[in-house]
């Protein structure tokens, strides 16, 4: 069942000098989640941030931390990411051929698990692990940098995936990572997206705008 | 020629929620080059951070950015740390097998290039590069990790580094970074060392001590 | 169509400084296949046994080896774990982007050919090998250690590739492998298994108990 | 919806000491691709042909150079082989995470994408790129070498890409790769294949029988 | 200072079906350590055994276990083979970037440290490390395989490391492995090297002259 | 002892389209080796040519094909090269931790083997292979594209190697491949070398001063 839609900013487009404060202020504009994009410079092209600043962070805000990890290999890096502070984990099946036991090992740690798919990765990679997720994660672009568009193909693959959530009859988040803003954060949460990740339209006019942003993109009536 | 001593604090041990703050104090404080540890998950069992933190910082300091690159491959990603405003960037031969053509590369973009010795790595990797570098950098710990203890056998690593560089009548910095401490680099120092990586040392007692901190890891008089 | 139920005890929990005689034990109390579970601490993080092992328990049975090839790559291992003794040479379509030729190439060696899904390895792997192989291996746990629970959610896939190897009227073994013991043997059985790999459910209480455990698993009538 | 079929002699079989003569008389004698197989050595055990290679070929001949990238990783490559003067590349879903940005890539740089399927890759892959591609490549062989005998099970994966070409309603290759003679090219052509790779059927008999080789391959009436 | 001779019978060559009995009887036969070579068929194109067979083994002896890990990574293996009862772990440099960490995390684990040189490995890569060791491999044919000759450029290898070590003052076993015979063994003692590791040479002429063999290689006078 | 000059033109500066006929022209010119740059895109950021190529040339000229392995892994590759035509192999220490095996292999193979040394490549890796070596080849600018200058720091090294290969009292040719040209030919001879790589220096202003750029890089009084 499509939940209520929530907001997760990410913090790869706040300002990276003053991050506990950029945490403070989305959390105090109403983010439902704190989206943190990890990044190794192995499974995608660029380098972001590691464990030490989730842990930095962790006393800013009581918010869970949504850590969409894009590094390969990840088993190693789990326990890291829980002690740091993670509350959500999520992982790429491409990230190893054990897919079924990162999702064993982030709920050993106690900490919710999800899977993320990128945009030509086929749904069934779901079709074995899906009971046993908390999250799934389409990214509506290729991972790596922000300020790509938003790829309409992944409008069916959310559509598809919310059928499959509803089918288990659990509480699954289905969230979009890529390219929202105004025009398609209506679209992705009619495909049954209900947790939408946004770096660039959360954060554009500043502090000041981003409760608004943050309200317009949940879609919210007056805003 | 041995240079002055300079103090690079390592913002490893800094709070990665107030980053450009801490910039700016260290910067306040005395600092001679801001040193930046961006670390993989494959060179080292660690990720810290890329380029899009360097470039937030650059903003808040206009000393040097000192970047050790604990990555590999490391070719790929010199011209995004070049980009986001690094001032040196410095390698580790066991990269890959092309160490001379990634000090060319530093160099054909502006920047200062420096070579890192592992604590077992000989002093033969510098052999055929030495005249092209603007800093050796010697490891007195196992680099992945804040808080470890010197490794004396560096100390006569220094001495011929200290060596190796005056025989080439040019400026050349000699660098030594792990548990450097009161204890410490005055050893580190008279081994040859004029440059002193300092994360701990620089950040422990606050904001308040980072100036007294740095003086005396430089050895001044009074502190 | 499911054949008769056969057990293929692991040796991954029989006593490795004694495996001559382990497997005559097993041999003579029933066993119908003798597992041998391959590691190189790349595909999976430990490291277990290779050919030169399987060459030296080859004169001991005259049962067929059933070598499960935890390994990546894998293809140029195949001539060797064949002239060893190896009877059937399963592989993960996750060892490399050539599974038909792995496939290929066990049968040019002489041998049986199986294909091995780990728990959240879809079906669609299956497509256009089934016919080829000979066996396939479903695993009920993440492969790498022994003593780890049964996954339900492998007993569906266990019944859709019963039906894909009935669809193709061919023999093909339905193995499973992981946390096989009395409780969830029937229902591997059930749900369309007909090969059962068993460690410790074959080796506890020693070797005076492998006739009883491998006969119970096999589910014959008295025991 | 199928179109004529079409050939791409492949310059695998090629004389290499002479390719540039040997491409002027392929596209004389009615070649309609010029089907180029880049190996390294790491995604296939053997080691072929580069950019340096297609560029110098590029002024013989004015019919589009299909490229088949057996190399990964990919995404690094593609910018070589576009200057170098490739109209079609086509990349393997196993040389990497991130399909959908190689297909983003190549369309980016101005060329024709196209995705190569070995033979054991299921379907699926396909699901959320086909609206974005020029052309599909199922390999019959596995790749790596010339002169292997055709895989039957891959006439129904032909038979389903058309199904799903023409569900898209658009144009798109249906190219087949490996062991296509004169038995073979009619049942590829009859499964719903459209372009033809001929290596070892293109250039046996030598140069004079080129054109009559073609000219049979393509089904044309009195040939 | 070069110690009194001892033999490292390696199990590479014992019976892998009845490892038990034989490390006992060359335990009884006067073996000095137990040798065991680990090869994951990455960092060698082979096989052999892992951490299991270590633990399987230990109860047969009180011997030392002389562990030489020919495995890349190697750190992550470290904590089992010493759970598994290893008494001494030596390590290649080209096994990773960090050897000084390795030697570091193999004493934290309460064990002997050895560093392993290939044939073409320089002495260099021991100059930072060698005060840390307990011991020194000189592999005197390529690792991988039994039955191989010895290579005579390596007895000059074993007289410059005979120099290094007396020049520390302290104990460190100077081993050699590969090719030891009747006829290459005294050279190598010669040379400098006091622990010699014999796997043909201990089992040739099966178990009744275990004794006799490794009393040969160690020189005793009589034999 | 130096040997009489000899050139080896590199076939990368050649007309690939017209390689048979390059290979002739430059044989006829006066060549005295022929040189094969083999890259994968792995070692090196580029892809050149494999052995199929080699094969193809081998009818064309009866002078030495001395082929430089730009490629990581090399061993696996080595018989293919060895039976496409190759006379000498050289390969990278770089390329794995078995550089002693490689040479063994090349030698096995019944051909010449060659050690190469990238720009900052320590003297250090030929003390334990020197006498195994057929050649020694020096790069004088980073491997991976043609077209670069001279590295001088490379002068200092032929000089070394020249002590190194006279110690030996063996005849093993000390070549040097990277910006040779007028004014770089004599500085290598002069440091020693005894075989120069050149490019673009025998190719240019075509086919009819091949011969003349021969004989002048080789330093013929008249030319």
């Amino acid at each position: 069942m499509q939940q209520s839609v929530r907001i997760a900013p990410s913090i790869l487009s706040a300002d990276f000098a003053d991050l506990g404060a950029e945490v403070r202020r989305i959390d105090a504009a109403g983010a439902d989640y704190i989206h943190v994009d990890v990044m190794d410079g192995h499974f995608v092209p660029n380098i972001t941030i590691g464990p030490a600043v989730v842990k930095a962070l962790r006393p800013h805000t009581a918010k869970p931390f949504d850590v969409h990890l894009m590094i390969a290999p990840v088993d190693s890096f789990l326990e890291a990411f829980a002690a740091a502070g993670a509350d959500i984990l999520s992982a790429h099946p491409e990230s190893g051929p054990h897919l079924h036991r990162t999702v064993q090992t982030i709920r050993a740690l106690g900490k919710k698990a999800g899977v993320v798919l990128n945009p030509a990765t086929p749904l069934s990679v779901l079709d074995y692990v899906i009971e046993d997720l908390d999250l799934v994660l389409v990214m509506s672009v290729n991972p790596g940098f922000g300020g790509q568009s938003f790829i309409d193909s992944q409008l069916r693959k959310i559509e598809a995936i919310r059928k499959l959530i509803d089918a288990t009859g659990k509480t699954i988040d289905l969230e979009v990572d890529g390219g929202i803003d105004m025009a398609t954060a209506p679209r992705a949460i009619a495909a049954g997206a209900d947790v939408l990740v946004a770096g660039t339209a959360t954060f554009r006019g500043g502090p000041d705008a981003y409760a608004a942003n943050i309200a317009r993109l949940r879609g919210d009536g007056a805003a």
